[in-house]
């Protein structure tokens, strides 16, 4: 990787554990100037403005859960497996503080309402994501493992929804449990899909 | 009311608008004097402290919350009927874009990692409303509508999934449909609580 690479790089790591802290909108080229030790021009001459620095932290970040998550998931065989290592490495990702996963769940919630290309590219990156999932679901169905009128969409947002409440449970909430009732909500998922009766507690 | 109070109130509703804006770390007692037209040491005289201010906003929040919400569920009978009427109120706050529901979604992202408080506040309130909802949860075990060994706090959890990812694929994704797969969520939560075999889609 070339000298300017691995700065601009470097600069953007910075930029995603920033931007975890004090939110997309928080970001300031004068604080990641400190933050790197590196002039204010010297950041310019990286990001030509604010907006740009949010779009390339958010792809920085977006970059990062694909390669612990997304990738990682993909290279175990398809259907229900695929999706038990994406749920796995999500939750994973969720239990440590410092991956830029998490990034998405704080500039969700900044952002919903702000119009402009990085709400753009937050929303994108989602529906990316839950397209992923959708496909992994569509994968299960043609190997039988689902069932056929299942609706993979469906499916990404009931996903969706066990993720941000063990998010929810487990940071604002500090519950011991959340990871179990994460795990629980997701078998349940995992059994309407494939139509199998409920299992009784214990 | 006394006039003291009525201005209290006043001020305290342009807080839960800014704070859903600007979340609540954003409000300063600057930005409500201009927004109220009161001077900066008339609202000092109301709110000691920025901190003060923000749990006064939350309790103010909060407050509408429950008038919105969890006192007219709690007057339908119990059970499944207060459920679905605590569902679909909850619905609605997320649907409308000024009510102060949704400042809890964006305070709980914006502060689960800052310690004091204001977070202590916004996590006993959100477990507040989730012993709500368990303690709606075992009205219906009492009534027989749901199975004994449902377990209402994960009950509780997986419904606060559906309502994050509600107002998710709401807000931010400008999803269609995002009502529709929350209901259609909450129904399959339902029904796994009645032990009832899976409802084919249509």
């Amino acid at each position: 990787m070339s000298r300017g690479g691995s700065t601009r790089e470097a600069i953007l790591q910075h930029g995603v554990e920033g931007a975890y802290r004090v939110g997309l909108g928080g970001l300031t080229i004068g604080d990641l100037a400190t933050a790197t030790g590196m002039s204010k021009s010297g950041l310019y001459a990286h990001f030509r403005s604010k907006e740009a620095l949010q779009l390339a932290v958010l792809a920085q970040a977006r970059e990062e859960f694909t390669a612990a998550v997304i990738r990682p998931a993909l290279a175990v065989p398809r259907g229900e497996p695929r999706i038990r290592e994406l749920f796995e490495r999500w939750v994973r990702c969720g239990l440590d503080r410092s991956a830029g996963g998490c990034l998405f769940v704080k500039a969700s919630t900044e952002l919903d309402e702000q119009a402009g290309p990085v709400r753009d590219q937050l929303a994108r990156d989602h529906l990316d994501l839950y397209e992923t999932i959708a496909t992994v679901v569509r994968g299960g169905v043609a190997a039988g493992q689902f069932r056929a009128d299942v609706d993979p969409v469906q499916f990404a947002a009931d996903l969706d929804g066990v993720m941000l409440a063990f998010y929810h449970w487990y940071r604002l909430l500090d519950d011991d449990l959340a990871q179990t009732r994460a795990r629980r909500a997701f078998e349940a998922l995992l059994r309407a899909a494939r139509d199998e009766p409920h299992v009784r507690n214990p």
